[in-house]
């Protein structure tokens, strides 16, 4: 069928299609820059799901029983703001489509959390929608098995590209939801055919349903322009026929309508040109000028967008009438708990009175093992290290298809999956996630992790064995950079406790968080309790004096972690040989940046010799040990250099350098 | 059949697999640290494999003709480690079996490319053992295309676990490799159904050997105990039955033997245990002591070492009767081309006339266009961003199945299985691979990026879009920590050059390394032509001055990449203002850091105000402005505090205030 048969068999829907349509190529083109081509290849099968299917309630965007909708190929950014736009989301202004990608404006080249009300999750750097919804639709199935059905019973639709599928995060992500039998997650692949480059036999040929159903997944077909056979694959796909989750194949092509620019890359990243557009038009039978969206059509796309209305009223209503109306109410508004507290102040005083040895990550486990019971909302998991991770505590249960009241997943060796829904978890809503792996492989994570930090989703990632403390494992999975890039990254707390005592703070941090993600570095050797008052959450300060100098300090050592006991040791021989020597812990350094200048130069006086001790590169050290009325010829750093090696940690202590003694000699040398 | 038949069964065999399970458990014991499960397990496969189908000769580690052995599952690494020693590596001592793990031996705890000949290379991370072969077997291929399969016809063989195919990047390999039609490749899976959480089944349902077809790989299986069925398998997979790569399942149980801990994730990553151990050697009916391989079976096994001496001598007579074969030894040398040189200079003296304005993408594309002609060993790519990286040159051609001598690869949406492919590229030899994607997607490669770096592998990436003057695409797309990120990394040259002539000095650098990859992080926008010499090689310096002050320098402004005109206008200001300025630019900081105390404080005298200006993190500039005699008092950054945004990158500029205007009201506010 050419378009002119398909606007004939099913005008009304052409007309609400061609809206999308228009409005991608205007605003792609006032902009000039933008993805035309993915909004007008997948108009149909958004107007159809928009229409007949997706639960949502245009006046009330963030009603939590909401169906939800990503965007996972992001760049086709204009498909969500015209639906938005045409559906009613107030913020959603034809100025702001006006506007697309330019300044201030809420309409960003990729769908941005937290700017705009309607957008869910933050895509873009692609795979990541598909495999944030997994979480989405994990937290989705957690928190009915919680709570009813009654409170929360919804589907979340995702639009992935064939991009999104050769990303290998997608296959962690379909591997897991296939695993955990998510049948209210469906993907709507929009089979185009074309990437960047070119079609994408120039680089793939997977048999993308048979991948999925090796993966588990219930796998459906659709012409994505005619709408009967949308709706009919919809329709089936949101049955829930079995417990799997479905893929949709929906055929398409790119840039559909435009005459010249069509199932073709041309299509896809920039403006089509004032007269393809004219041509493009004319092949919609689409007559308005630029940005007007005729009134019987915007009134046909209100009603659609009010049309979860009456079901929003009902929903209330159940709330209303539940006894957990206030948890659930607490609960879906990621407030805190006020139980966190007193939990978290009751473990230090155990820490100082007992005093243990052990590593962080296992002051981190008995974190857990006092929190979890507490706080129903937290979420954990592993990528399959929960013995070296600690991750798990006995009360939580295994999140499985048969129990989901489970409060643990085991994720798989999945770093990047298990981020990605963690997010997903967050943004879904009801429950405060957290997932262990090696410090080392938040390589692996890094593109999930830097969009916790860009949509500030307060997950916490529990990075065990941190350092070459981790011992003969080697140097593959011993971060030496990873500190640094932690703490480079924008809006991202990095902790590095030293003991039980910063462990729980930092936990208690972590918790409370709003909006920002922490990652808690901890070591798997065993470490000594050094702190020596439980009151205030000093680690909230990111650095505050743990060892204060027998006189006024000539020397301060700052570490962190697992290397404050050597400052401690190295302090110890300083002040025997009688130089004042204070000790600092860096718990975070983004917290002690946020202190006050009089605060920071209490804890780093001028006129010192300083020196920084970290199992890790210097690179991030400098503003301490330079700036803050540090000087170069009095500063120096006892850390790594380059990547680290075999062997046991004591070994690698001392061969690296990092010992007390390295120290001591520094400050003697730098005392002149 | 239980171990006792399968030992009567085929008692020539089984002596020899108990060798490897012998030194595995002794060696993990000794070490008190490791993973025997994988060795025990896996020892009758790859006894098959060495002694019935592997091509190599353990007198030659180095034949370049040799078959590949990847051991993807790294933490199994005396299972290569004790197939060294047995087939006589001669580095592979029983002092080295003996000192596993420890501080100096080449018996890492995972396997380390550099350390000892055999290991191909580092493996540990999972996953990148899998896609690096990817990148052996294109290798492969494209040296037989261009050599002829007298000098170049051997395949790739990779043991890979459950890990290995859970994590992502496998998929990214996976497809490549089936749409590439790599027949050479083929991997032994270890399916033992265990990871170190437990049962696969904890955390996957994935049908693999179905996941593997739907990619384009022809898929067998095997009895992983049953030496006859194995060697069936592997001969069936060497065949070439058609021309896909190949996928062999073989059923193991992790620690055979052990009958307490076998088929349990009790044996995947600790030793045995004393007791344990001399259950296993009465199960295998092994009565040697620890470390002690009786003298006909080590026979047997420097038997199989030697199997290869004869076909490697043939290649040699080969290679002596070759018309090519001083091209073909520089070629797998790794050696630059004296052509280099030559070429760089006249292109640098062309761009000093023509003074192009240019993006620095389109400077490296125009390095490419007169390179690649002149070095045949070249072999670019992009993980489908090749019109925006500016990585393919006319001349290269496609390389696909039908196109072996095409140097240009469509590497698909994986920026994760690019990077590893290009490690593989270069071990292989015979080729300098290069692969573009955009700057903020080092993310989603981060982990063989690192890989790079450690092995010392002179890949080059090329990382276009490097900043918020990318412009529209908004946060998801623009980097602002990621130069950090590579700085950060140890052995890793990270370059951001200014113009056409600095960009091509970057890659001079770059295509003549010998042990570090290169980063070139490169502009989407279009910038100045600003050198003004063209002879001296300056970004080998890592910074020089680009513009000397009217008078001894009260202001020193560096700048990197597209900063670097915002920083010449400032100059031009402040002078106009008599405030002598001059410009540093700072193409790469870790060669800058190489360069000499007298070098550095000529470039960055003591005692004037010092500001650089990057439009990224301040993290990497702290040493240079605080650091190097500067001061806190007189030092200023102009960049990025957080995230970026989406709108025209002129306007991004001006709102997050990098602009020469802001650079000459912090000198003249730091000026007092």
């Amino acid at each position: 069928m050419d378009i002119a048969e398909r606007r004939k068999a099913n005008p009304d829907h052409w007309r609400l299609a061609s809206a999308i349509r228009a409005l991608s190529m205007d605003a792609v083109e006032a902009a000039n820059s933008g993805h035309p081509g993915m909004p007008m290849g997948m108009a149909d099968v958004a107007t159809v799901l928009f229409r007949n299917h997706l639960k949502f309630d245009a006046s009330a965007p963030n009603w939590f029983d909401r169906d939800r909708f990503v965007l996972s190929a992001g760049h086709g950014s204009m498909l969500i703001y015209s639906l938005l736009h045409l559906t009613g989301y107030e913020q959603m202004s034809m100025d702001q489509i006006r506007n697309f990608r330019q300044w201030g404006a809420i309409t960003a080249g990729h769908p941005e959390y937290g700017h705009v009300e309607g957008v869910e999750t933050t895509t873009g750097p692609l795979g990541q929608g598909i495999a944030t919804s997994v979480g989405m639709a994990i937290a989705e199935e957690a928190m009915r098995a919680q709570f009813g059905a009654d409170l929360c019973n919804h589907k979340t639709w995702v639009i992935a590209g064939d991009g999104c599928l050769m990303e290998g995060i997608s296959q962690e992500a379909i591997a897991l939801a296939g695993h955990q039998k998510l049948k209210n997650l469906i993907v709507l692949w929009d089979n185009n055919d074309i990437t960047i480059d070119g079609r994408v036999s120039l680089s793939d040929n997977t048999d993308q349903m048979k991948r999925f159903e090796a993966s588990g997944w219930r796998v459906l077909a659709c012409d994505g322009h005619d709408a009967a056979d949308i709706d009919r694959a919809l329709t089936d796909a949101a049955s829930g026929a079995d417990d799997r989750p479905v893929l949709v194949s929906c055929k398409t092509i790119i840039g559909y309508g435009s005459p010249k620019k069509q199932d073709s890359s041309g299509a896809h990243g920039s403006p089509l040109g004032a007269e393809e557009i004219v041509a493009a038009r004319a092949a919609y039978g689409w007559e308005s000028p630029a940005f007007i969206i005729p009134e019987h059509i915007l009134s046909d796309w209100r009603a659609i967008g009010a049309r979860g209305k009456s079901a929003r009223e009902a929903w209330n209503a159940r709330v209303d009438a539940s006894a957990n109306r206030e948890e659930f109410a607490r609960r879906i508004s990621g407030e805190g708990s006020d139980r966190l507290a007193p939990t978290i102040a009751a473990l230090k005083e155990q820490a100082l009175s007992s005093k243990p040895k052990i590593a962080t990550r296992r002051a981190s486990e008995m974190v857990l093992e006092v929190v979890n019971p507490e706080l129903p909302e937290t979420l954990g998991g592993s990528a399959d290290l929960t013995g070296s991770n600690n991750t798990k505590t006995k009360d939580l249960g295994i999140f499985t298809p048969e129990n989901r009241t489970g409060r643990y997943i085991h994720y798989g060796i999945r770093e990047h999956g298990m981020a990605a829904a963690m997010n997903g978890i967050w943004l879904h809503g009801g429950f405060r996630p957290y997932g262990g792996t090696f410090m080392c492989f938040t390589d692996y994570a890094r593109g999930a992790m830097r969009l916790s930090a860009l949509m500030g989703l307060p997950v916490v990632y529990v990075m065990t064995h941190d350092s070459i403390g981790l011992g003969e494992d080697g140097p593959t999975h011993q971060p030496v950079e990873h500190l640094a890039i932690c703490r480079a990254t924008p809006n991202t707390l990095t902790f590095r406790p030293c003991d039980l005592v910063e462990t729980a703070e930092a936990w208690e941090i972590a918790l409370s968080e709003d909006s920002s993600p922490s990652i808690l570095a901890l070591s798997r050797q065993n470490l000594p309790t050094l702190r020596e008052t439980a009151g205030e959450n000093l680690t909230a300060k990111g650095a505050y004096v743990l060892r204060e100098a027998s006189d006024t300090a000539k020397v301060v050592l700052m570490a962190t972690g697992s290397e404050v006991e050597i400052a401690v040791a190295a302090r110890d021989q300083l002040e025997a040989q009688g130089v004042p020597t204070r000790v600092v812990s860096v718990p975070s350094m983004e917290l002690f940046r946020d202190q006050d200048v009089a605060y920071r130069s209490s804890v780093l006086p001028a006129n010192t010799v300083r020196i920084a001790i970290e199992a890790a590169v210097r690179q991030p050290w400098e503003w301490l040990l330079l700036g803050e009325r540090g000087r170069e010829e009095t500063s120096g750093f006892i850390g790594m250099t380059g990547f680290g090696a075999s062997a046991p940690a004591p070994t690698l202590y001392k061969e690296f350098g990092i010992t007390a003694e390295a120290a001591v000699a520094e400050a003697r040398r730098l005392l002149g």
